[in-house]
């Protein structure tokens, strides 16, 4: 799969499907005769409507859970932007085909599997305060690996990233996609405070570097971003293609995602935002793109980490809404 | 089991052990080492060291988890304060023996076992706007009935409740240990706008009435509360001696556990708010109780649903705990 062109992924862009409105309101229907007061499994409910609207069917199914992992190295790591040296984006890698790390437990208990796709981690992209991280065929190169990632079928996809220097690229695309500097730049890993100045620099810069194309998302996301935001960005399409809901992760996934949102006003219709991460400018970014997390548990590792994490609950709405009893069956009284 | 007196009981309350804080510590050193930016996995290291701390072993179990639903049937009913006619509370209970409830989904997706108390339901306590909820002998038996349902080498109990009518004793009681009325007032199962005024109205009648013993959270508790509320107070208790972590559900469950709270400054440190619900009340008492609750999804049921969806929470937080790599051990390099 790849994309001829900017113009060529920006109409697929925006020529999306709407999933199935019927199926939201069978699920809201049933939802309604169930033992509970009406509504009183707050989003629980309204979560189930929304997998059976993006699966595109009355009873939705979480028995293929997908979590995507996708890793990439980044040339602007070289302006001192990270606690970690840029090594250990490859040695995470290594971590996850390993099982060592925290996303291979997480999906375990999420009833999901788990795939790391690593993006030419051996080439970083370019140091996007002298020149462009990436060229058009580089980024539709990475978007397309994300496309074809996801497979249709599918009942739901995780989407996370590994990457070190990737919090500069994401608040760098939020910063171009949204404006401001400042309320973009946390401390990712752990950055010092000098660390943390080197980083708002470096954003700084590259605003005024790339400004001419910031106000298209694509060319932004190239410019700025990196190959796994790239395949974030591929994968969250190709999801809405093939009717797979989709949880986002972290600060990094959501900005990955958000040209997407910029190019549709209904682009991330089918993806809920799995938890608000610790990283400064989360918050922020969810509440520009008006959407409200599932879970605000401090979090800030990334990995689709948090996305892991709310599978569970998506699976505890679904058992409820497939194994209740309603009210006529349990010959339980309503509402007086 | 059954405490003699308030006085019995009060003892019982103010003399509580403190748990392991070497284990929590462990857990803490251990997290350090583990292939993550520490603290990255924010409450998820956190909720382990509470684990350890409170089941007093340095690497804590998830094996037995226990859900323990009260069931208890109200006088003040008869003011028209609820939304549904008292006998859905038997229904209910005979919907959970049945498998059709929402808690019985749950409770199979956090893999924990369901016990069903019903308290003397065909017998509901004095309506406490015209005379006590409660005798001491009533409430006491109540407070044992939930003690001794908390089994010692349970690794974690879920506690919630059912009850038509309940909001308005947890109100009362939460009116009765912080003061004001209005603030702890909501719909509970739905109730319209005349049936929240006549809850309001109840709970102003049952603050004159039994104004001379609120100041004791005991005395309280019995004059305004329900059997349920005092099993999960009792239940709140005998987890503490027993070594058992506890994860509160809704309004209800908070305020019943609440005059542990009030009887000593660290009663509740082994337990968890497991979400805020809708209910309108309970934001405010978890800020009153100084408890952070880990979700918050609009649900409003009762029943342990909110604990039961915490526990996939715990179980994620303790396989990356058990399951992780060390920095060491995977040749990932550090912090630079």
């Amino acid at each position: 799969m790849k994309f001829a062109s900017f113009d060529a992924l920006r109409s697929a862009c925006q020529d999306l499907p709407a999933g199935s409105p019927a199926a939201a309101e069978a699920v809201a229907r049933r939802q309604d005769t169930l033992t509970k007061p009406q509504g009183s499994l707050g989003r629980l409910e309204t979560l189930v409507a929304w997998l059976a609207r993006w699966q595109g069917r009355d009873t939705p199914d979480l028995d293929r859970v997908k979590v995507l992992v996708f890793a990439g190295s980044h040339g602007v790591t070289a302006q001192g932007v990270s606690a970690y040296p840029a090594e250990v984006t490859a040695q995470m890698v290594a971590n996850f085909a390993a099982g060592g790390a925290a996303i291979n437990q997480l999906a375990r208990a999420a009833g999901a599997e788990l795939d790391v796709i690593a993006l030419d981690i051996e080439r970083p992209t370019g140091d996007f305060t002298l020149l462009p991280a990436m060229s058009e065929e580089e980024f539709l190169t990475a978007v397309g690996r994300g496309y074809e990632s996801v497979e249709a079928g599918t009942d739901l996809v995780c989407l996370g990233e590994m990457g070190i220097g990737n919090t500069t690229a994401a608040a760098a695309i939020a910063s171009a996609l949204f404006g401001g500097v400042d309320q973009w730049v946390g401390r990712g890993t752990g950055v010092d405070d000098a660390g943390l100045g080197r980083k708002m620099a470096a954003i700084e810069v590259a605003v005024k570097l790339h400004g001419e194309v910031l106000h298209d998302p694509l060319r932004a996301a190239a410019a700025v971003g990196g190959r796994e935001l790239a395949a974030i960005l591929g994968a969250t399409l190709a999801a809405r293609h093939k009717n797979v809901p989709v949880l986002l992760d972290g600060f990094v996934s959501t900005a990955a995602a958000a040209p997407l949102m910029r190019l549709h006003p209904h682009g991330l219709d089918h993806a809920v935002a799995a938890h608000c991460s610790a990283e400064a400018g989360h918050r922020g970014l969810l509440a520009a793109m008006n959407l409200k997390p599932l879970l605000d548990l401090g979090m800030r590792l990334g990995e689709a980490s948090g996305a892991c994490l709310a599978v569970n609950i998506l699976r505890s709405a679904l058992a409820c809404h497939t194994g209740m009893a309603s009210f006529a069956d349990a010959g339980v009284s309503e509402k007086g």
